[in-house]
């Protein structure tokens, strides 16, 4: 049996242990909620203040050429592209997840009829977005259950949209496998990127989409990424066609005339204050080797699951204990599963629930010890021992997204 | 003729003479381009530390409900209601401009058969959008100069996309009069919120979207708004459903049921510190007389355009003479307006270029001084004498957006 002390060897020698105290984080927390919203690096803050007193303040309307403003949606883009196994000018930031996921989709449907798929278990944005790009192009739309979604993937699907990582129980799809029954999909990489390895190029992927404030660091509703094969690329056209997708922006043409490269998925001007927050948080994670990311990631999850099993046997483990088979966060099912995160929260142990019985616990290797992990499961075992959260103060109040 | 010393005077009797101390203006400069990025207030700078460092880095995804992110697109969005003689409601902030009208004139064109109208030399992303959303929908595109754009508002017209001040000569559409022809009309407020009079209720608005980064001050990229008259609100359904715009969106219902407000516009995660910023130069407008700001603003404009009349008669002002046919920037064309204006800001008066021939200065009262304006056009004129911008210096490099 693993010991306090096996962890605290384990933290003494982590190659990526250096990184912790590069995130800003409160005291008497152990944040278990990376994968809903990012720790803030401590780089961003200096960051952002550069960015609004020098670069906004100072520089006005001049950074757009001299800081390259213009420049941030690819710059950031092909940052983005080298954690999760792209072409630089393959992926760019733009709008949020929603509307990155709308513009391909609708541009991968128009390409050839059928019908449009989705899971009807996952997100649920990706339903929502799914089902009405099929009514505003009078197709079928098909919703099915997460675990039949590859028998789904018939001739006669125009395009689906498929998640990697299931935001509940951190299930993971085989994306190559998937990808090679050769129905056009737009992958949603929300619970993947910076999270589990991605070699898209490999996998051949020709579509997705990412969330950037998750697993990324990105901060509160930082913009998203879209990512389009470059093969693919000029067959296809956004709907939503702006300025910033001409192919000449500051020529202010009326004519319509689509970037010849990934700029054509872009659409309004771009949010800067969180792109280029964004752009800090990748930075810092694009120090880290990513092998030693996941090799992290699986020994805090295993931890985490057996200390879990040998303290709270009510808790069941609803995350696959095949790494290949998982995400980076761990889920567990119970009758009072919102109680007990409430519960959890008030003791400085910060998961979140999600409907209608999963305790959900992100692990971050960036920023969690070990020891953090012994610490939190020793705090969920004696919540639950002391059904604390039967406490009527947990009982009532908002659900964090 | 007005001197030096009575524009002294001016400026000391002037009601609004406060503001210019509340915004982050650099040293030897003119800024005369707050219509396309405004000055960063000096609040706005200390909020976003606050939002970084306690809200992100303290509170975490609590912040979601402690500081309540959750609520801040209609909390912004009812503040800017109040600038544009709205109900709080009517209004919410989200996106970028170019996709907020991408929602509402898809949107009001499916309530009913006819063509897609826009003008075809206002700004370009309005005709880019909306000759895609012909596209998508099968329907008719027209594009009409933007002088005949009434007599184009006829019954076979679904939806048209209009806006509401020209971006190069700020000429001024009436609203009233366009809108009552019957037409439904989406109107293009980005050069006209925080800058003119305006009131959509007296005027029978239905539909509208504006931008966040011109006069509201609400930096880079800020997101946009978007405005739907409230008895059209239940018949209208964005064509971009995401979980944000769902009825009970931590429910995490797969089925989608759009929210009954105003929220149904809203797609994905809010972009929190794009939209904070916002709040915060939308609350420092909120405390301006919005009659003084246009009784300064006409001055402003007035002073600019006597100045240069009497200094410069080479260059020829193309703004209407009449406040009421104009918005709140002043434009001149020159064949060399281009090399002009890159003179310019290199002697410290930021004004932009807009082609085929217009030099463009904007007249933003919060922060601009009459003596201001006397120093930038006396600087004007003594770049125009000395024929300055026929140097090789000014004769290339990049166009700031």
């Amino acid at each position: 049996m693993t010991t306090l002390e096996d962890v605290r060897e384990w933290d003494a020698a982590d190659p990526l242990g250096g990184f912790r105290d590069r995130f800003a984080l409160p005291d008497g927390v152990v944040y278990l909620d990376g994968n809903s919203l990012g720790a803030l690096p401590k780089a961003t803050a200096a960051r952002l203040k550069a960015v609004v007193e020098q670069e906004w303040g100072e520089g006005l309307i001049r950074s757009w050429n001299d800081r390259d403003w213009v420049g941030a949606p690819r710059r950031v883009g092909a940052k983005i592209a080298r954690l999760i196994g792209a072409e630089a000018d393959e992926v760019i930031v733009a709008d949020s997840t929603s509307v990155c996921l709308f513009k391909l989709l609708m541009a991968a449907a128009q390409l050839r009829d059928g019908a449009i798929l989705a899971e009807s278990d996952n997100f649920p944005t990706d339903a929502h977005v799914a089902g009405r790009v099929a009514e505003l192009l009078g197709r079928e739309f098909r919703s099915v259950p997460r675990d039949r979604i590859g028998e789904a993937l018939t001739p006669d699907v125009a395009a689906a949209v498929i998640t990697h990582v299931d935001y509940r129980t951190a299930r993971r799809h085989d994306m190559r496998a998937l990808t090679a029954r050769g129905t056009r999909i737009v992958w949603d990489l929300s619970h993947s990127a910076g999270a589990v390895p991605l070699d898209l190029a490999r996998d051949g992927i020709e579509l997705a989409v990412g969330c950037g404030y998750k697993y990324l660091n990105g901060g509160p509703g930082a913009p998203a990424f879209l990512y389009v094969q470059g093969a693919l690329l000029p067959q296809l056209r956004s709907p939503i066609a702006g300025w910033w997708g001409h192919a000449a922006p500051f020529d202010f043409s009326c004519a319509f005339e689509p970037a010849p490269d990934i700029s054509r998925f872009l659409s309004g001007t771009p949010a800067i204050l969180g792109l280029l927050a964004l752009e800090s948080g990748i930075d810092l994670m694009l120090e880290a080797d990513p092998a030693q990311l996941w090799d992290k990631a699986i020994r805090l999850h295993d931890l985490f699951a057996a200390r879990v099993t040998a303290l709270c046997p009510e808790l069941e483990n609803v995350t696959p204990a095949d790494p290949d088979a998982r995400g980076s966060h761990i889920a567990f099912a119970h009758p009072h599963a919102l109680a007990i995160v409430r519960a959890l929260i008030a003791r400085g142990v910060i998961g979140d629930f999600r409907t209608p019985d999963i305790a959900r616990f992100g692990l971050t290797p960036l920023t969690l010890r070990y020891e953090d992990v012994w610490q939190a499961t020793g705090i969920i075992a004696d919540v639950m021992t002391k059904e604390a959260w039967r406490d009527p103060q947990h009982a009532s109040g908002g659900v964090v997204p």
